[in-house]
This record gives C-alpha cells, structure tokens and sequence, in this order.
C-alpha cells in the first residue's frame, strides 16, 4: 500500500503547533470582541457565480473547483467536449469552488441578509481560505484569514478603532517592535495630481508600491519606462520623501496639495485618525504616515494601513484600509463604504517563533500528570484527578500500570509541567509527591496543598 | 445581475447562532483540554487516495472532489472521454477531495507522523466536514464535526473518563435530561452466539439497531425474513430485555454468556468500566447499559456509546465506541487500538434551542454602547470607552453623531444590554446615566462605578 501523503501546499498542524496558532487566533479575537466586532462564519464552498470575476483573470485561475456530483458529463455538450478546452468544460461539471478570501463570502452575506443587519455591521471572520498558487516558503494553498471590517458608515472612528485594535493585538502578543504604516488613497491621488500625471494612476503606484523592495534608482527606472519625465519623478521623491513627524508630514502635504481635491480629502481623514487616536487616550507611538505605501491596485479607496514586525525578514503581518462599496460586484446599488483589517497569521507564526516570543503558556498539555505503581495505587490517583479537575487543572492519569520512568517519559513528551507519583506510602499519608518537570524541584503536599499551588 | 446564494445544504453562521455555536464549541474544548486531549488541525483537502475506500461505496460517492487545476483534460484517455463515464473520468481529472470526517485525516496523521508521537495519544480535532448527501432537515452538506480519541492503549480507564467526559459537557451545556446508553461489541457477540446465529451477526445486528425505531414487531419480522427462527428471536428478546439496574443486567447476562468467550469480555470490560466510575467518585447516573444499542455496522469492536437528551424530538448527540485498529486502513500493522467520542454540534444546537437552555451569556455583542449628541460629547466618550475596554469590558461608541433614538436602536437590534449616554451635563458632573436596555433601569454611576458593576 502506498504510503499516505498530504495534497501540496496543505499542512497538518499537530498539538504544539496547534496550541500556539490557538494563542495567536485568541488574541486577535478577544481584541476584536472587545471592540464591539461579531463573528461570522460562511460555507468553504460557494457558487462560482458568486466567486467568478472578483479576483481579475489571475485569481480566477487560481480557484479550486469542486466537481459536481453524480453523473456530472451527462449533459456536457459533446462538441464543447471534443474541444478538450478545460476552461470551456470545466464551467459544465462544476458550479461550486472554494472560498478564495473572506471579503466576497462576507459582501455576499451582507446582499443576502441585508434587511436584517443593522448598520453600521461590525463583524469578524477567521476561517481557511483556498487558493491554487504554486506552494513555496511562507505560502500555502489553504491557509487562514482574520479579518475584521466596518461596513455603513464613513466615520474615521473606525480607522482610529483599527490603529487601536493592532495595538492591542500587538501587546497581546508581546510583540514590541512593530511599525503601523498608514497612508490615503487620497493622498495617492493628490501625488499624481501634484506631479501632473493624473489618468496614469494605475503605473504610479505600481512603481511607488515597489519602493521599499527595489529601491528610488529601479522606481526611477521603471517610471522612465512607463513614460514619466524626471521633472515628475522629481517631484514624486520631494512628496514621498516629505520630511519630519507624521503632524509636520500631514502640514507639508497639506500645502502641496493646494490644487487636489482628492489629496486634501486624504490628509483631511489622516488628521482626523491621529487627533481621534489623541481623544483615545492612546499615543501615535508604532503609527507612521508613509506617503509610499499605495498597497498594490487594490479596491481601497480610503485611509490603508500595513503592519510590518521590526527586525524579522518577514513581510507584512496585516493589512486593510477603506473601500467605497462592498456590495458594488453583487450589483447592489446601495453604496456600503467600509473599513477592514486582515492579520496574517501564517507570518505572525513565524516572526513569533523567530523571536522566540511564545509564552511557555501556549502548551496544549495537560498541566498535571498523575503516575501509579499498581491497580491500587491507579484507582485511589483518580480521586486525585477528579479533586484537581473540579478546580479546574487539566490533568490526566497514565492510563496503563507500567514502569515508573515510562510514565515519566510520557510526561516529558508531552511537555506536561508537574508529575505526581502515588505509591502505597503516599496513600496512608495522603501527602503527595509532586515533581516541577522543567526544574526537577520535587515537593510533598496534600490535595488542598497541590490544589492551591496548580489551580 | 443573478441575486447570489448559497450552495444547497450549507449555511452562514450570522452573530447570534455563532455565539451559540462558539458556547457550545468552548465547552465541548474546554472539556478535552481538561482530561488531557490535545489539539489537531487537518487540511480540509486530503488526497483521493487516502479517502477513496474508507467509507464503503456509499460514502464514496458522497465525496465532493475537486477538479485538477490547470490544464485537467490535457492527459484524459480520448476513448475514456468518449465513454462519458463520469466515474471512470473522475479519477483522471481529480485527486482530490474534501475530508468526509475527521477519523480517516487522523489515522492518516498517525500513520504519517508515528516516529513523533508519544503514546497514549490523546487529540482532540474540531472541523468542519463535507458530504455530498442530499441536504434535508437537519442535514447539511457542510457541518462541523467534534472528536476526542485515546489510541495506543486497551485501557477502560479510557472509556470511563469519555463516559465522564460526556457528564461535563452535558453539566456545562445545562442539559439536565440525558442518557449515556452504553453497550459492548463483546455482549452483542455474545447474543449472537448465546442463541446460535454465530455467521449472520450483520443482519442480526442492523436489525437490533432498528429496535427504537421500529418496535420488536418489526424487528421480528424483519428477522424472519433473514431467516431467525422463532426460537432464536425469543431468545435474543429474552436476552434484550433483561430486567433491573446496569449491574444486575450485567450479573443475568454473565451467566447466560456461559460458554461465549467475547460475551464474557464485553461484560467484563462494561463491569470494569461501572467500577472505575465509582473510583473517580462519580456516580452512574445517566448512564444506561442498553443491551440493544448496535450502532450500526460501524468499526467498532469494543465498548459503544451514544447519547440521548431525553424529551426533544432529536436524534444522538453524541456517540462513539472502541476500535482496534486505527490505521489497519493504511496497511500499518502495528495494531493500535483505541477508543473516541464524537459530539454532534448541530443537533445539540437544536436540542438546546429547543429546550431554551443558552444563556443570556451566549450572546457576541458589546457589553456596552456609549451615545452621544455631537463631536464634543463623542470625543469626550472616547476617553471612556478606553477606560472601559482597559478593564476588559467589550464596549463600543457609535461612531456618528446621530439622533439619540437611532443610537439606542442599535444597541437594542445588537442585544448590547447597557448603554451609557454622555450628554454636555455628564461632562460636568462625570457622572453617566447608565441604561439597563432589558430591565429599562437607569442608575447615575461615575467612571469608577461604571466599571465595578459592568466588569
């Protein structure tokens, strides 16, 4: 028989593992209930008509498709089929894919459900999503999203209640040294209006997204390339390299963008977000205004934001920002602006073991492990157990009567912190032998004794 | 544009039925953790390989595959495509599919990861899984599964502490009235062989199972038709219907297992089981030795459990049993036996529903909502609604300036059961008036007090 395999690009998370993935989703979760966000969950599969068209030509290609059941080439027309053109058959013996993000699943939720939602709709969603990339480092085909999103209402409360809720989650963490980069859509726009390279949007800010990887010589290049004059690009890196505090910053652009609309409109917003964060009680310390973060070309149309951990090769830990209108793909003419923020759990993961930042806490062991010499010394150890499980200290007995040290080992393994061995002697004393597996140190108590020390 | 919607048999979890989920998910977890069981996480996609077979040919059809990316038509046979025979062309265009439970994933991880497992192991694994049945009431296409198994040892202790396991889940969900049914594959055996139908236990058992549901007159006949006389089926009821208290039953049917060796043991391993009951100094309430309980045709081949909640109109909500070997599916041969339990979430869902048991608790919005009259009383709420979350209360601002009426609409549509609003005289005073939205009693309460009665 063949041996059993895992589909690439798909992982199994064993206990450990599991155990710090669970701290890292709790966290992010109690910070989002604490603002007020309600969690959300929709089905792995959706229709492709729900799904088709929203991720340009390139997600599309990368949705994982489920075969129709039964008798699915039935009704496959033959001449189609004699084309051998998979994109052409594959639309007649599947209608349903994997979810390929949250957003699409959550837009369509909210057309679905629309007259019971009450606006403004806080909610919450971590679940896997399913994309059929090429599987390298650092990427997976199914991997999880938490995303958090806003929905019905324009107020900057939200975007300031995002710089809160990453700080939170950060301190949660115990991940010092962080850097929040935020910017504006508008501010964006304000740069092309400024260097007088409005309609070309689209390849000024696929350059300028480049900056930090490549570097000003390669964006200079390449912005040569698509067409625009030193004099712009002049101009360009004298706005993106706007020097001082993000209040001088936001000063600065403010006279720049004398003649932009648009651009005032950003630093408007931005102003907004620090003062708000101000009557939050809350500093602007990890919050910078970068003018170069344009976030690719995606639907954001408002403030965005990215999280970068210091110190680590490691990209972006979250993202999110603004967008005019959730529903629009589902033809809603209803205009739901909206703010979200996703945390990338995968690379949280990572920049956290790198920096050995995993509390010794997140162990998905029992925290006391009972050891017995004989069917005696077993049976009067789970009077034990159950006295320690009412306190509520996960524990467990070792279910078999074997060698002392096997049982240990057992302990060992499983990282279980605190062993208790019960021998005839410790029964008539009902003095209890209790060993700290990390530093050896051994100590007699009663049940009360072990009760008020583990619980 | 087409109005979008959900793939038949799969559902969106909205804010209140997730809370009620998550209520009944935590304690269900809670319960694992404490009795030792750790954490496992498969992927959702396994290869078809690994789940083609294990389910019988019924199950395999109800598996969702999905389609091969890329090119799939590329290297399908011409002829084989001619037959249009979806089964045969399924297998060449698809190689994978979506997990059908999670037993078959976790023996898979066992077989794959053996050299790092310590046993006993004990996990615990909590995912949705994928049935491409016909979706009808209370059954879904997507539903969530809830497993605890112990492999690697023969112990009872193991049955006892499911056994246990099941009475804190239940306590912990206020399900009062409910039945644990226990029964053993050895007793069945044993009947079998106890009235000389040794070779067609398969029909005598499928029959059995039926007993609730049919009644004995059904049975019988059914039995008939199989070709049981009228002497063994008087046999087999006389057996069944042993009267008085699990150990009296236990005590008749040892005697009349006189000359079956696997009768013996399953009475021996149910007595050992009661006895390690009365160890952990828990009772046996609720449970019942059910000599009739068969579950079906399934793998198991030691104890078997199911649960009842008595009253409701619902199926088990719970069952599960002893098995011998995990991973004989794989070809492994080192036989690990084991024994699990597996909680049916969506029934539970609706059994509590329908006994109204989740508590006000089970509810995922805000403790607190502050309202405002403008910009002034709005920024001055911030400072607030920091002191609030600082002390772990999830609170909430509504984030516009908007007619009062509208504020306590939301807190009233979103359950949030206080809210507190700030007006230009509470600035002064810095004393709130703090609503209770279910009682309608409003109290004056500063900051301080705020947090000493909402924490």
């Amino acid at each position: 028989m063949e041996k059993p395999s895992l589909p690439k690009g798909t992982r199994d998370f064993g206990p450990q593992t599991m155990a710090r993935r669970n701290f890292i989703l709790q966290s992010i979760r109690s910070v989002f209930q604490k603002f007020g966000f309600q969690p959300l969950e929709t089905p792995a599969m959706e229709n492709l008509s729900t799904l088709t068209g929203k991720y340009g030509d390139e997600g599309d290609q990368l949705l994982f498709k489920i075969l129709d059941s039964g008798d699915f080439l039935k009704n496959v027309d033959a001449t189609k089929l004699e084309t051998r053109n998979s994109k052409l058959v594959a639309n007649d013996i599947s209608e349903k894919g994997l979810r390929y993000d949250l957003t699409v699943p959550f837009a369509r939720y909210v057309v679905m459900n629309r007259h019971e939602i009450t606006l403004p709709f806080k909610r919450y969603q971590i679940q896997p999503v399913w994309r059929a990339d090429r599987p390298q480092k650092g990427r997976y085909r199914e991997f999880y999203q938490c995303d958090a999103d806003v929905v019905g209402t324009d107020s900057i409360i939200c975007e300031a209640e995002i710089i809160l809720m990453i700080k939170e989650v950060m301190a949660l963490l115990r991940i010092a040294d962080y850097t929040i980069k935020i910017n504006h859509r508008g501010v964006l726009n304000g740069i092309a209006e400024t260097m007088n390279a409005t309609g070309k949007e689209a390849d000024l800010f696929v350059a300028i997204d480049k900056l930090e990887k490549i570097g000003e010589e390669n964006v200079r290049k390449e912005l040569s390339e698509k067409g625009f004059t030193t004099q712009q690009q002049d101009k360009l890196f004298e706005l993106l390299k706007t020097p001082g505090s993000p209040e001088q910053k936001l000063n600065t652009l403010l006279n720049a963008f004398a003649t932009s609309a648009s651009g005032k409109k950003g630093i408007d917003d931005l102003k907004t977000a620090f003062d708000l964060l101000g009557h939050y009680q809350s500093s602007s310390d990890h919050v910078d205004f970068d003018v170069a973060l344009a976030r690719g070309l995606s639907y954001y149309t408002g403030c965005i934001f990215e999280v970068k951990i210091n110190n680590v090769a490691i990209g972006s830990v979250s993202g999110g920002g603004r967008y005019d209108n959730l529903t629009q793909a589902f033809g809603s003419k209803e205009k739901l602006s909206g703010v979200g923020i996703s945390f990338g759990i995968d690379r949280i993961y990572d920049a956290m073991d790198e920096l050995n930042l995993f509390p010794v806490e997140a162990n998905a062991s029992s925290k006391v492990l009972i050891c017995h010499f004989d069917d005696n010394t077993l049976q009067h150890g789970l009077a034990l157990l159950t006295a320690l499980r009412q306190k509520g200290i996960s524990s467990e007995v070792y279910p078999e009567v074997s060698k002392l040290k096997k049982q240990l080992d057992y302990a060992n393994k499983k990282s279980i912190p605190f062993t208790i061995v019960i021998g005839e002697e410790e029964l008539k004393t009902e003095v209890f032998a209790v060993k700290n597996m990390t530093t050896g140190e051994q100590q007699k108590w009663s049940t009360e004794q072990i009760i008020q020390h583990l619980a």
